[in-house]
């Protein structure tokens, strides 16, 4: 037992070589580095490392491994893919990072029930494609979602374009297989389309970011797939303008399946990384999407609409309209080398869209920011990015600290204006500086309760999610 | 302070009569009676008593009552207009019950959100015809919707005939003011659209039927009103075959607003009670209705398909069908005057719609008793109702001893079909005895759990929901 080189021994790892198949664990220090983090924002949170990284292939090693952490006193963090935005799946130090990308398979389509039985590994959109053989579709659509994870989705709640119209990913969501912290296994409830036996168990799990739980299979809601779906680009003089066609479609009488909004500056970023020419037609995009039986009738109303405020339409069955979503899809786009940018995940009421938009733009002139917006106007959820080149002339700390002053002000916007610090990335430990200015004490306290009642030692992502 | 009357004093009462507004509180003994039971099956359970009755007016009075009860050590049973079906608003002896019918405000109905801040109190139809003024509605529509209020709906994630397509009243719920056991009030989370900020205690608080607060404020998301709406009414030779007509409309890419379906037991007792002539036209009843913009093109492809299955199907517009939508709000009907009977709430994969609908006629036959099915078949949602016309040979005991034992075989086939105890009318009191049938002793922990971090004393509606 005694191990013979340098390293001082790690009686988890010893304990987790002994139980599981050597090739699920790895402490390989490129795993350990590539593991510790996900997409979120690096400069906010100082890296750990976790002690071993385990790609379990069955339940019963997600079990044998919460077991071994347990009592070896080692937290354990679940990631999928590492997609996330929001440092939810950072390791914390020596803890055991559970990646369940080996957990992949599609058990089970029925078109019967119009449900997916899934592994928690599934890549989002092979889901959707899986669904698509049977004429339906997995609804939420996270710009992420051709490489993240079925159970990072469930696990951040994820949003996605077409949510404006189908939900988030809790409303697709109906029972969840999970395993506890004291490594029991339960399943949520029955995969009925109605059921108010008990507590809601899965929508409480869902979005908890991995601190109740880890979710190791889902029975998940199919919608039908529409074969009609009409794309409608509009071009607009003024942001807000654009930002007010959303209202107006309601007004209408239509529910867009999509609903996007692009500013200049995110336009002309896309001009110059994909070659598109959209700067030019206007200062803001506002990109629609219908679909169903009544696809083409909605598409006629929101021309209509958009047209009655000023906008550049794009005509019926416009190929351009199309490659406009595409380009949505890679909208946030990659930073310039001589960038140093932060973004946001705000939410408010629709009602406030144009408020926000509007004040948002009056906090990077304040504190002498650029500033690229993209929402998902349907839902309120704004994505705004403070950026700065830096000319070296100014010392990073101060650049990253009017930064972080324009994030605060874009946060404290949308809680005086009715919404939230987080729309659809999740609070991570990136967010919980905010927590406090949006939740009450006595919520924070209950949310504790509840943490403990699922989780008493905080095994399972410690300071992640809840304060 | 000495009670100059031969009843001995309840300082309860007392306290509530010195802090609370006299119209509000109330121990007038036909009040109490009146306020003891929900219309859950009333020979289960012994009713009793309520040692007053208060019906506040503002939050304050609210938390005035919860903190006094909690003083005294006794229970709080909240309840709204009380036409649950389960017992969960029934009192416990000497309980304080809250009747919240008389906060009744509809605080604010906003076109460009599409949302409505309200009182628990409102009737659920007053508040789908505040949104109508507005080109919108509310979705979910139980039976009881013109008389049961929007927070019972809460407190039972109510659903209904729409919620095929628009989903349960969870689904429509954004934010709810809550006033906890400790008489602390929260604001579950800002009202947008999508927000991930922390755990969904409003979904948790959604069909926890009273037991974890009391709501005292929600706002709800509205949707479009839509101007076409078509109901097909289809008639089929057999009930089975009628049932299946469900997957085959989703085959045909249809998501219909409303799909009930009536056997013919119950288009008789229709036929006896209102008149009408359904029994005569086939053995069962699909009643479907499409709405949006694809409406008739939704009932063409509906009609096609149903036909395909060998019914009977009413012409585009007919008046009849809408007829057949009024009659199915009253299909349960009322009970003949020498009929016993026990009515169920099961829910099953829609797959197993025909399986568990032919398993119920078994179960009849096996106990010797009628039955009676109305379903909302578009979710796998059965409203089987067994019965006895008493010859008076037979003791009361006996019979229902054996209605009792249909019901059981009854909730034993949904949990073998994959289903559940109830889909939409809740556990209360009634369902107590099936939920440890359905859900693992883990679930069952994990539920006592949350009640503890809620509610540590017990204090709202005991012994109900939840084991």
């Amino acid at each position: 037992m005694a191990n013979s080189s340098d390293t001082p021994t790690d009686p988890l790892l010893d304990a987790l070589r002994a139980e599981l198949p050597d090739q699920i664990v790895s402490t390989d220090p490129e795993d350990l580095h590539s593991r510790a983090a996900d997409l979120g924002p690096a400069d906010h949170l100082t890296p750990q490392l976790p002690a071993a990284v385990v790609r379990p292939q069955t339940v019963a090693e997600v079990r044998t491994a919460v077991r071994l952490a347990r009592t070896h006193g080692r937290s354990v963090v679940t990631r999928g893919a590492g997609t996330g935005l929001a440092g939810g799946a950072n390791a914390v130090h020596g803890c055991l990072v559970l990646e369940m990308t080996g957990m992949d398979r599609i058990i089970r389509v029925s078109a019967e029930d119009s449900t997916a039985t899934v592994e928690p590994g599934v890549i989002v959109a092979d889901l959707d494609a899986a669904a698509a053989e049977h004429g339906l579709m997995y609804a939420p659509d996270p710009a992420s979602w051709t490489i993240s994870t079925i159970g990072g989705n469930i696990a951040t709640n994820a949003g996605g374009l077409r949510c404006a119209k189908y939900g988030v990913t809790r409303d697709s969501v109906l029972s969840l297989d999970v395993v506890l912290a004291d490594g029991s296994l339960i399943s949520t409830r029955s995969a009925t389309f109605k059921n108010v036996a008990g507590y809601d168990l899965t929508s409480l799990i869902v979005g908890s970011e991995g601190t109740l739980g880890i979710v190791v299979g889902a029975t998940v809601r199919l919608r039908h797939r529409s074969l009609a779906v009409e794309t409608i680009g509009a071009f607009f003089p003024d942001l807000s303008t654009a930002a007010s066609g959303v209202v107006e479609m309601s007004r209408a009488g239509v529910q867009p399946a999509i609903t996007e909004l692009l500013d200049s500056a995110t336009m002309r970023a896309l001009d110059e990384a994909r070659g598109s020419d959209l700067a030019r037609r206007g200062e803001a995009l506002l990109l629609v999407q219908t679909d169903g039986h009544g696809a083409s009738v909605e598409a006629e109303l929101v021309r209509e609409a958009l047209r009655g405020l000023g906008a550049e339409v794009t005509e019926s069955g416009s190929e351009e309209a199309d490659r406009l979503v595409e380009l949505r899809r890679h909208a946030r786009g990659d930073g310039l080398p001589d960038e140093i940018r932060v973004g946001e995940d705000i939410a408010v009421p629709r009602s406030q869209l144009v408020a926000c938009i509007e004040q948002m733009h009056d906090i990077a002139v304040a504190h002498g920011v650029e500033l690229k917006v993209v929402a998902h106007a349907g839902d309120g959820n704004l994505h705004p990015t403070f950026s700065v080149r830096t000319s070296g002339d100014e010392p990073f700390e101060q650049v990253s600290a009017r930064l972080d002053a324009a994030l605060d002000d874009s946060v404290r916007t949308a809680l005086r204006l009715g919404g939230t610090i987080t729309g659809e990335h999740g609070v991570g430990g990136y967010k919980l500086r905010w927590l406090d200015w949006e939740q009450s004490p006595e919520v924070i306290e209950l949310q504790r309760r509840i943490k403990d009642a699922f989780d008493p030692t905080h095994l399972l992502n410690p300071a992640r999610g809840v304060l």
